[in-house]
């Protein structure tokens, strides 16, 4: 059976051109970078040539930026710091952030004299601004608001620069997890007030286990995980070395290749779209889907039917891979909190499916075609 | 030039065995181990074997392994839980344990209501017990007890089924930071009264940026990073696929090589030594060098002299890799916090050479030809 893959907002295929460059650093390149011989020097300087080329990407110093196992651990650190070093008692976020975002400022929102508010949100599932600066100017104690630049599992895009415009009117810290954005969009960071940044290499065709956290020079934070002197006193531990070679090359190529990925890519979303459009009666889509959206995410709203419910069994029979919610809570199967938070529509099943350079539209085809026959 | 690594403590060579079997899981099965399709399953199952063979070899219960990036995390999760979860309000350390756990005592140890202590050490640099007792049996606190199996830097091992004991006298927490005896030493931890111990793969062959925490069943404590469900909730964030797979790999290898590569490198080991002591005039051993202590490592004192001074360097010219203090803090250059701690001796220059089953006596030869030559 041929598999069709259509979850890459879960995680993507490591692009062989990146292996190839972790290839030496698996192999014979192995000295410890913080080592003082030159053979650790080698590979201190090629995480060095690392941070600068992703800082270069994205607008930033390369002293702002981290490496950190993943996505998930930038953002704990990220919201841990705000709040334990810079005086955040009022913290600001949204229903449909990602567990990472979420579970951490539950977490912290119950500790004594922290705050924690959700914004509202609009019928499309955007931020609304006005509820996002009514909760700023009501605190009196400094706040942090920690939304996402895009949503994983609707695809939704924030107005990154508004959001950052506002804090700065309130003095808030601003982290925004871009992980669905890195490696997607171009950012420059330069152009918009914001704090923190997170990012995970495996989202866009780089590796498993690495991540990066950027820090505005502005502010000053203590780490998350104490020990060595890595990164700058800032995250201990011996580096993910071939990791963090493959996170800044997988960017490169994301990079270089954005125009032509992006419209390729935003083709066979529209594509699938109108398929799905002509051959399947009643559906309808999660999100903001012809606006403010990632291109790389189309979530479908199926009717509820007998049938609807088994569709995602259905297409992992077909070798189809496709997700409710998002990965990371998908095994628990308690529905995704995301579409139950913005509640327009609960009668439905809700699949996402999400695309990557490697899809093409003859499995846009199959895939509506197997869609078809299971309901 | 032909190079000479001596410096296994810092890093190893990744075994090429262990690449080949994480080879599938950097290409073809990327899936995310969280989703519910097969092909998640597949890598899913993956991990859960792997769990399942590093808690056969450590003798553990799968549900008591949890893969992290490494020693370091590992030793903070354990230690912020042990305070945070476990209500340890005392706590018990050594000043030569390594920074990952040094520097998270550190940090905890100022916080409103914790005590830090530091146990005292014998002339050889072992933890003295009854330090250790008086400590525990003053506390009217529950305490935390934070001690390495094995020092990084002069290799003393420790009793860690006596210290096991000691702290269940006094219902102490135990945590031991065994990264430099996981995959080098048989561990049987249905044997040891220890509640948390810490490991990193790339000490032993495996690969760098995956480690793993064990958590003793009878505890419960939560995670240090929060979100996604992945790890039965416990160390949230997208698995390093392919790092777990092989550090349970590197693992295996380590315990089935065991008998051999022990007396091998102990071999080697007392052949420098007696090869030094031939050879160079006025040097002595950090440590207890022929007692308890790490095949290994060996922590060579050399008289401070102008040239001893510059050996690091001249090592390093020469293409041969050895450290002075540890990997992760040499870089800052300011001595070596384990020597300085023991302090029976200030007036030396020290040397780690620390070995694998990939030196030779000739390696060992040609480093005492140069030592000699050097000084
Ligand atoms: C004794 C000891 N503990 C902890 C660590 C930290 O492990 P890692 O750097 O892999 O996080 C190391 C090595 O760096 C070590 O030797
Ligand atoms: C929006 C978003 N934030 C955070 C994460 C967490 O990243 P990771 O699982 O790599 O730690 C993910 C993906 O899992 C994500 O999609």
């Amino acid at each position: 059976m041929q598999r069709i893959y259509f979850d890459n907002a879960a995680t993507t295929a490591l692009d062989p051109e990146v292996l190839e460059v972790m290839m030496p650093y698996l192999t014979e390149k192995f000295g410890n970078p913080s080592s003082i011989y030159s053979y650790g020097r080698e590979t201190k300087i090629a995480i060095e040539t690392a941070r600068k080329s992703v800082a270069k990407i994205l607008g930033a110093h390369p002293g702002e930026i981290f490496f950190t196992s993943g996505g998930t651990e930038s953002s704990n650190t990220a919201i841990t710091a705000a709040i334990r070093d810079l005086g955040c008692k009022n913290i600001i976020s949204s229903p449909i952030e990602h567990h990472a975002t979420l579970h951490s400022v539950e977490y912290w929102g119950k500790q004594d004299g922290l705050k924690l508010s959700f914004i509202k949100l609009d019928e499309t599932g955007h931020v609304d601004m006005e509820s996002l600066r009514a909760l700023l100017a009501a605190s009196t104690e400094r706040s942090l608001v920690t939304l996402m630049h895009a949503n994983n599992e609707i695809g939704n895009l924030l107005d990154i620069k508004a959001v950052g415009e506002l804090c700065k009117e309130y003095d808030a810290i601003f982290h925004c997890d871009t992980v669905q954005t890195v490696g997607h969009y171009p950012l420059n960071l330069k152009e918009i007030n914001v704090h923190f940044i997170s990012a995970a290499g495996h989202k866009f065709h780089g590796p498993k286990g690495v991540g990066i956290l950027y820090v505005n020079e502005n502010v000053s934070i203590k780490p998350m995980i104490n020990g060595g002197g890595q990164e700058r006193n800032m995250r201990a531990g011996t580096e993910n070395l071939y990791g963090i070679i493959g996170f800044a090359k997988a960017l490169e190529i994301a990079t270089a290749r954005y125009e032509q990925d992006s419209a390729y890519i935003q083709d066979l979303k529209n594509y699938m779209k109108s398929r799905l459009e002509t051959n399947i009666e009643g559906i309808s889509f999660n999100g903001d889907c012809n606006g403010r959206c990632l291109y790389t995410v189309l979530n479908v709203a199926f009717p509820k039917t007998e049938k609807t419910e088994m569709i995602l069994f259905n297409l992992d029979m077909a070798g189809i891979c496709v997700s409710g919610g998002s990965a990371c809570s998908s095994g628990a199967n308690a529905g995704s909190h995301v579409i139950n938070s913005i509640g327009t529509n609960l009668n439905q099943v809700p699949v996402r499916f999400s695309f990557s350079r490697h899809n093409t539209k003859e499995e846009v085809d199959a895939v509506v075609a197997k869609v078809k026959e299971f309901i």
